[in-house]
């Protein structure tokens, strides 16, 4: 059912029935590596390129989430993933030997909740029974891309943020128990004319702000209803403009209550500059650690709500400024999570 | 609902209600220039970068479907789209200026009907009222991107296909007349192996045979239920594979009942190798000339397979194979189309 202007909320209770997250070995050493099913200890995954490394943690995740879940892959009906790397072609070889029918999103960093939306939309609608969303993504794959192959050493101001090699898959069905995916909130492109690539999360706290916003309106409900809200991956830069622009919008968020998966991932002094970013950030920290907390009661209700820069390498040659995007969904304790 | 392993039908009827379409100069000169709602003469619609000149055909070709519809942009509660170009800048940048809640999609040149089965989606299942669903490619920031800028004047083997510079965009909804979308396919990723990029139509082939296979297999029907079966753009050397897929499985379809909106759109004598590709040739072709079509009563049901191929120009250089898909849409007549 369509509620507000831009939320679903799902009747029928699609649940989180099993999540498989793998993480890299700047991950291992961070605040959270027991939240990972698997930590790799080398970055390349015993691959020959860093875009398999990528494919492969994305096979794993996905291939732990079905083993969780008690399943085969078989009798996974669809697959929504989608990645930062040109052509998400990670993703697409990925679901070239999971064989499951994939569908492929773009959504940059708000790829897994762009995914969990419409994975809950086609389990709540009866158009599938089991059905997962993921993403991946690779820090020296996303270098290479978006700026340099990390060998040239180029720097970086502290603004700038730290893609994760991550990857984060949820096994969405009726069937089952596990935490409740009540609704979902599309974002819309909002761009505040920013073009600076090292300093995204600026440019997305304007996108998070106004999905978030339009949630509560959607919903008729206070920000107090939700334990807490997350976000993607704004980093220190961007929860601190979120912050400010919930003061000026009188959007009674408490800073305690709002945190950022950039910035629960990374130890403080390893160093990632403003936070954690890449499409497996939000994807793995709440696929692993936030569901575990919840799990352990910690977490009764909260939004997830993945932030994206929809850059590319060519718009920011051409100049062009930094279009961004966030999609929420909202996750309600409501049966154990296997 | 979900029939068999991987079809969507939509028993609520969700229907094109309007579309919008526009070509470049090369198609104005094709088979079918009175099929597009508007032919521009010049390739860089008056932008300073042939990615722009995408972007605002793509805003145009919703522009007209919003117009036709009689509705006002406000009025759209999502748009589906996505397109060749890396990270989908194009359609990321059009959307911040049409405004709706826009959900990403990469499926190459399958992208048309995988955004027309989701928006289906979403309309029959009552989470959208007017769903906008499109995409558009264009020949020379495709080139640059995935080959060379044509300047260089690169070769190309008669195997190769041309990227047609083209938008398509459909509105989807339960409330007024136009073609039902009765049901939905989704691909699986198919990899035969193939690696030549000038040879598209070889790799997809089989994709789209599976996909079409699935499909008849799930709504448990014989290919003639449809007047025709129209693939995306597999061109001559693909089309005959699939041909003879076809005959290998004894699967029944007719040859002259199967088409390819890659060889509708130009003409024979128009130096387009073995035909049109990009993920604007089936969505224009389908949009335009086939709607019409069945506007005429030549076509009162068919099955558009848009296909794709999933590499990427690092994937290519990396000598990977071509990963490819094909989402398959039924468009039945059964109500006048605006």
């Amino acid at each position: 059912m369509l509620v507000g202007h831009r939320t679903w909320a799902f009747e029928n209770k699609p649940k989180i029935v099993a999540t498989g997250t793998i993480g890299g070995p700047f991950e291992g050493n961070g605040k959270i590596p027991n939240d990972f099913d698997t930590i790799h200890g080398d970055l390349w995954l015993g691959q020959d390129s860093y875009e398999k490394a990528q494919k492969v943690m994305f096979e794993e995740a996905c291939s732990k989430a079905v083993e969780k879940a008690g399943l085969t892959k078989e009798q996974i009906d669809f697959i929504l993933a989608g990645d930062l790397i040109n052509q998400i072609t990670p993703s697409s070889f990925a679901c070239s030997s999971l064989g499951s029918p994939f569908i492929g999103l773009f959504g940059a960093c708000s790829t897994s909740m762009e995914g969990l939306a419409l994975a809950s939309l086609i389990v709540n609608s009866g158009h599938g029974k089991y059905v997962l969303a993921g993403t991946a993504s690779h820090n020296t794959a996303t270098e290479k891309q978006f700026r340099y192959p990390t060998e040239y050493g180029g720097q970086k101001p502290p603004t700038a943020q730290w893609t994760v090699t991550a990857a984060g898959a949820a096994i969405v069905s009726k069937e089952g128990d596990g935490p409740i995916i009540t609704s979902a909130t599309l974002g819309k492109v909002v761009d505040m004319g920013l073009s600076d690539p090292f300093n995204m999360g600026a440019a997305m706290a304007p996108a998070a702000v106004d999905t978030i916003s339009a949630h509560l309106k959607d919903r008729n409900i206070e920000p107090s209803y939700y334990d807490y809200i997350f976000t993607g991956d704004l980093g220190t830069i961007g929860r601190n403009i979120a912050l400010d622009l919930f003061k000026k919008h009188s959007i009674p968020v408490k800073e305690e209550r709002f945190q950022d998966c950039g910035l629960l991932i990374y130890k403080e002094d390893q160093p990632v500059f403003a936070g954690g970013s890449g499409s497996g950030c939000s994807a793995s920290v709440t696929y692993g650690h936030l569901l575990n907390r919840m799990r352990k009661g910690e977490i009764k209700r909260m939004l997830i709500v993945a932030t994206g820069a929809l850059l590319s390498p060519l718009s920011f040659q051409q100049k062009l400024t930094i279009p961004c995007i966030a999609h929420a969904v909202s996750i309600e304790a409501g049966g154990a999570l296997e």
